[in-house]
């Protein structure tokens, strides 16, 4: 056994963000929780005498560099790299980003004891990364990291992006001592990483559907990832007349929250009625959000998914002409803003078939398993080999306080990680 | 004319709490914009010689005594008292409020003016006066100092009350300079008060309705307040399971954004079945509140008004049934609780009798006007002889941005307030 194993890695972080009132933990981008994740995470891995350091786009890299490397800076090109991200969504769980950085770490704690007993020989430098606003749950655009690191998106666009209170992405990147100027598509990084392994707790009931289960009910501790289903954000605003709740008769009305939950109902029924799609209102605001006004306007954010990506686009417009049609009944209008798209992703297959050999040797039944959630693998995926192993997580349930891994299942995560890196480097 | 008017007062504060945001004004009690405002309140008050004191329940009283009064407490009693408040709905009008409390003060400079010029004999002491959190916009009940003074709340629930910070009113209360312990019904204060006028900006179309306005479409002025319809306040609580957006199959979702919103869209027809029935829902909050995120729970809140107040209260009912059956169907859960209900009020009919001839002299065509709105003179209506008079909106916008109120209007209010008063002292 390892000295510093996954689950005592997680338990030294169990304090951090928890959130009072939604239960769970809330590490928004650098929020003083994820800050101190992150110190967290450089200290572990400074201890481990590996080299860290933040890239122009808030990227954290360990380097465990070649022994004996005469140059260093060469021999990182084309490595091994492994990480996952420390934010999570506001009142989520303990696993969903931590998990992957912490299995991680002690995946690189076997593989150290390995080199040191002579049983492993490497052909290339690996590295641990942690990646910012995976989750997008504070300037509303999932895996902005990655994003901006493959320039999938616009650093102006994203330097513009507002937080709830309102403060820009730039300013918050300065206040972390940041240069805004910096951020961006970074040839240089993107040329350090020769294949990029995510582990990542599993978010639905995938290794416990009943094509994997055992007679006891039980999944497989691990699954090998093949697809991501393409997955967008739209924000839809409707505006209506403001005004007093007592006063303005019924039949007087403009009133945008109607208008917005007649669309959260048909996003449902659109949603259902496509076989494989997922579409999902979890953020609605009023405003001005007062008991005793009819709100001016409401914002609603739209979350849709599907595995063939000219079905989501379809999705998105038959929602929109709905939201429209429902906002003119109610003499109220409707606008539509595309916040962010992701391609559905395929891994790459030869690198899908090498993981799934190495993680046999630790769990014998693991699958390949297809997943509705995003994650910055998909991100790199168009510029890199990259591959994903997902733990079994026991109710499905994720994004949410009761998210939860069994001790096993991670320690198997790790062992199985441990056995994909080694078999690639 | 006046040295000093209602339209140059207004002017005054006319840039305190702006709402960049929102638009409009947010002045929540006891914030930094409130607070200003009671500074230029007392500053006001000051500047005309009026004595003024704020009471244990956070109620200001600016005194214009008797002139010669030997027991200045005893010449007190039974004073004529007029005011509004100074606090405002996140991004509400300029007038909601303050257009009553610069209306006092600018009749108040008119009767200095007659009694200075020997036209204005006076029987007794008159009073200006300001009520904390009447809109209930941070604390979620509505008429808060006038329900404190009459006991119409119990003061252990108001100090237990909390804002969307999670400040109790207790806390709060505290960081004011107030003493917790002295909040609650209050006889000696009450006792000040024989009579008690409200002017207010109508919030509604009454004046502007086809049965009051003339050729050019233009209604008149200034209305005397008859009843204000019975009106409460109730929170639904959904509660559901939190996922993940993307992993989680539509057919396996108990969301309570869909139970939410479907709660709106009943709230809507309930109340348009109901002839004079006002139901809205103006704020929704779903927890965890991410886009990604199915939300584990959605907070609502219902607003509910109708002139029979057994009817309110079988709207309620009938509207938390609904909530139950859509709530079951989705396997979520719902909870009611009621923060706040007030009856039917019905305000003293020689006292509106009087203020109609009295008001007449600028006014000729005022009529008496019902409204949808709460007052601190509906709470303290059950008190003390209480009416109101309601100032014409154009378009009967309130609790908005767009709320107004002309110039004109505005004075021809605070001259028939003068005489209002001057006919009661």
């Amino acid at each position: 056994m390892q000295t510093s194993t996954v689950n005592s890695l997680l338990a030294a972080i169990a304090d951090v963000g928890r959130d009072q009132k939604r239960g769970g933990y809330s590490r928004a981008v650098y929020s003083d929780a994820e800050l101190s994740l992150r110190e967290w995470f450089i200290a572990e891995a400074t201890t481990r005498g590996l080299e860290v350091s933040t890239d122009a786009n808030g990227i954290i890299w360990a380097w465990w560099d070649l022994p004996g490397a005469t140059d260093v800076a060469a021999s990182r090109r084309g490595a091994l790299v492994t990480g996952s991200h420390l934010d999570s969504v506001p009142g989520g769980g303990a696993f969903d980003g931590p998990l992957g950085v912490a299995s991680s770490l002690a995946a690189y704690d076997v593989l150290a004891a390995r080199e040191a007993s002579g049983a492993l020989l490497r052909n290339r430098a690996m590295a641990i990364s942690v990646f910012p606003e995976e989750e997008g749950s504070r300037f509303g655009v999932a895996c902005l990291g990655s994003r901006l690191l493959t320039g999938a998106i616009d650093p102006v666009r994203a330097l513009n992006l507002r937080d709830a209170a309102g403060n820009t992405f730039a300013d918050v990147a300065k206040a972390n001592g940041m240069d805004p100027a910096g951020f961006g598509r970074d040839e240089s990084t993107l040329g350090l990483i020769g294949d990029f392994i995510e582990l990542h707790v599993e978010q639905g009931k995938g290794l416990n559907s009943e094509a994997f289960t055992d007679a006891a009910g039980r999944g497989p501790a691990l699954a090998v990832g093949d697809t991501i289903l393409g997955h967008g954000r739209w924000k839809l605003s409707f505006t209506g007349q403001g005004n007093h709740a007592g006063t303005t008769l019924m039949s007087d009305r403009s009133d945008p929250m109607l208008a917005a939950a007649q669309c959260v109902v048909a996003v449902r029924q659109t949603g259902a009625a496509q076989d494989n799609a997922r579409a999902t209102v979890g953020r609605l605001e009023p405003v001005p959000g007062g008991t005793n006004v009819i709100a001016s306007r409401v914002d609603l954010w739209l979350d849709v998914r599907h595995p063939d990506d000219a079905i989501t686009a379809m999705l998105v417009e038959k929602i929109h002409g709905q939201a429209q049609r429902i906002a003119a009944l109610e003499g109220c209008s409707v606008l539509l803003t595309e916040e962010s798209f992701s391609n559905t992703v395929h891994f790459d297959p030869a690198l899908a078939k090498a993981l799934s050999v190495s993680v046999r040797r630790t769990v014998a039944d693991a699958p390949l398993l297809p997943t509705g959630a995003g994650h910055d693998a998909g991100v790199l995926a168009s510029e890199v080999p990259t591959g994903m192993l997902y733990v079994r997580n026991p109710s499905g349930i994720s994004h949410s306080p009761e998210e939860y891994v069994e001790n096993d299942d991670a320690h198997a995560g790790v062992l199985a990680l441990a056995d994909v890196l080694e078999d690639l480097l």
